[in-house]
């Protein structure tokens, strides 16, 4: 295969790791200079590809890529969008395969979760259609853990861990205030249908009587009186009540709860998942109550992350180069569990066309008969996801993170009008 | 003076570093086993002394009381309650001191905020009305840093390292997602009536642009015009605006944002300042909004601790053994700033009736002009605070906080009905 550019982009919502993707992507792709050319990545993931607004990483030095494996969110910009099919829009794809031929890219690496693989398959399909030499690979990114053909998502580990570690902390303080009022908190984690970084905040507890107590999942439907008996059999044992919610939990009925939850009046309530159990417990129990909802704090924190979930980011960047030079068209470079203890893994490659789209949830042995926590089953697989620590450098008393800078390459072609 | 006992007791709000205190008195008290026999420790504040509820810390060895130093929460529990006015209940004295004189306690530490050095203050004039040979010591600790008498209150660094760094990484986050449609995140924290946390959010930035853009504190009078000028031409600068605000923001005429947000149909938005300002930017200006409440984990993130913070913290308390074996009653070792940079400080004894009560607030220098923002003079003041990195040791991927086992003091009077 002749040398040809590399094009790199970040997709859908960003993780504390993705950077330590695109850096392994960059160093990979250098070492392999025989068979790629400039490794240029994409502004705000295909938007960019298709805007002819790419970043040309050649000027970034290897302090640079180190610094960039450790800084959250994504460096080069993403995005939240699907391409259209290639049968209702070829302008859209004219454009994109325009853009590639100005910059020579013979390979396109996209980061992302479910939707990006979708790009991945379209993109891949429209090649071959075009006849245009192109191999694309997926690499799997998302906080939500809910990607197919993977044993875990590079972002999810760090997202756990800042869940875990949330809930341990925010436990142990909830627990030196307890008193014979009874005191309730509630964290509300990410997870509109899947429920895994709120079965990761398990790993906050040592004995049974820790905190978390409750965990709700989207998969279990909340069932209000049992999760009531719950809270307050808790509170009668310990003095306090610690519980954590997927921000899309639902009735048996489909409803969201954070959407339909009424006062006394029949206003509806807004607000998130978080709020609306803490209140329901006030209302109807009348504890003290509190909540939190780190929202994208547990995302970005590139302050608490997991060895192992950093480690797996940067695996999967370079596998994806390996794939791409390999001529391995419409793969996806995924993590395989050999082991739970000790926790080995290593690099598949599953078909993204038979991945896109689809969404992994808690699987029924991972959650509690009752709904209300998770089994022994969950923690064995969650425990190595959040293991080790990479502490980002820090400079007067907060992390280093020097963002580098981006050198526009120069527009070869007309301005894009969707 | 005669070789006594000493009494230790956490109360208020609990900070990350209480226990760093706790550690610190215990050490500093057998360090001079020629002035104080045992140290005991009440369980959850005044309400343990009163309830003959002590923990005798002699079982605690060296290896424990390190790892005490870096626990979040109150080890020994903490508890809101005031004591009456000893006129109006002299009974409640009249018990205290009997368990006082019952385990010989010749010294008491009370480490807490603004209500528990009026506990101080008046349990010290009790003992003195009474002829009680006993010395009272307040130990300053909050995370509002509302306490007059010290240049900051030990709490306050971590609680504000952690607004910092929460800003700095959202603030990423939201950058790498920014759009065309405009994107709003909006960080409440702590402070119902002092700002410093909020205003401790601006060490995140080290340009104009960086985040937090806005920062509302219950010093600066809220003006929603004002405001949404500010966000929309930061949205129009930069595609994004991120914003902290303390929980107890106010209009100019004394309402609570938080509790008179109303929606179109004139219902009562019920929830906190966070929510109010994203939905008050989605409505007027119909940006995408998020908002984080990070709630109790600002204030127990022993995984962010400030090591100035810590250092402080370990300071008070050794600082309070030595004012109480000097006989130094009703006094509270309080920081002093010798110097912003490098910074320098000391420990001073303030006089606790002087101090207990008041509120210190956010200057009027410290805030900007217009309000919507802090000036440099609070950055330099702010930032020697939230300097240095103190890491707890991990174990399995979350912080490996070992909680002593606490033995309990068998009780030599009849059970406390108040």
């Amino acid at each position: 295969m002749a040398r040809t550019n590399l094009l790199y982009a970040q997709s859908g919502g960003v993780t504390a790791v993705i950077n330590a993707t695109a850096a392994a992507v960059i160093a990979a792709a250098r070492e392999r200079d025989d068979a790629i050319g400039t490794v240029f990545a994409a502004r705000h993931g295909i938007l960019g590809a298709l805007d002819e607004d790419l970043i040309d990483t050649t000027a970034l030095g290897a302090d640079d890529l180190g610094a960039l494996s450790h800084i959250p969110g994504g460096a080069f910009g993403s995005c939240r969008f699907d391409l259209d099919p290639p049968d209702r829009n070829p302008a859209q794809y004219d454009r994109l395969f325009a853009v590639f031929a100005a910059h020579d890219i013979g390979h396109f690496l996209y980061n992302g979760g479910n939707g990006s693989m979708d790009t991945v398959a379209k993109i891949s399909a429209a090649a071959r259609a075009r006849g245009y030499p192109l191999v694309c690979v997926g690499v799997p990114k998302t906080v939500d853990n809910d990607l197919e053909g993977t044993d875990c998502s590079p972002g999810f580990g760090s997202a756990a861990k800042y869940a875990a570690v949330s809930m341990l902390e925010a436990g142990i303080d909830i627990a030196s205030m307890a008193s014979s009022a009874g005191r309730v908190f509630v964290l509300e984690v990410m997870g509109r249908n899947a429920g895994w970084i709120a079965a990761a905040s398990a790993l906050a507890a040592r004995t049974a009587d820790d905190p978390p107590h409750i965990i709700l999942m989207p998969e279990a439907p909340f069932d209000e009186d049992a999760f009531l008996a719950a809270v307050d059999a808790t509170v009668k044992r310990l003095g306090y009540c610690a519980v954590t919610v997927s921000e899309g939990i639902r009735r048996a009925d489909g409803t969201l709860v954070m959407e339909q939850d009424h006062d006394r009046k029949g206003h509806v309530q807004l607000g998130g998942a978080g709020q609306c159990i803490a209140r329901l417990i006030h209302a109807r129990l009348g504890h003290k109550h509190h909540w939190a909802i780190p929202d994208y704090l547990q995302r970005a924190a590139g302050h608490l992350v997991s060895a192992v979930d950093h480690a797996q980011a940067c695996a999967v960047g370079r596998a994806a180069v390996e794939a791409a030079i390999a001529g391995r068209d419409c793969v996806m470079p995924a993590i395989r569990r050999l082991s739970d203890d000790p926790y080995r893994w290593d690099i598949v490659f599953p078909d993204v066309a038979a991945i896109a789209n689809l969404e992994r949830r808690v699987p029924a042995h991972f959650i509690r008969a009752d709904g209300l926590h998770v089994t022994d089953a969950a923690k064995r697989y969650l425990r190595p996801l959040i293991e080790g620590e990479v502490y980002p450098a820090f400079a007067a008393g907060v992390p280093d993170y020097r963002r580098p800078r981006l050198s526009s390459v120069p527009r070869q072609l007309a301005a894009y009008i969707p």
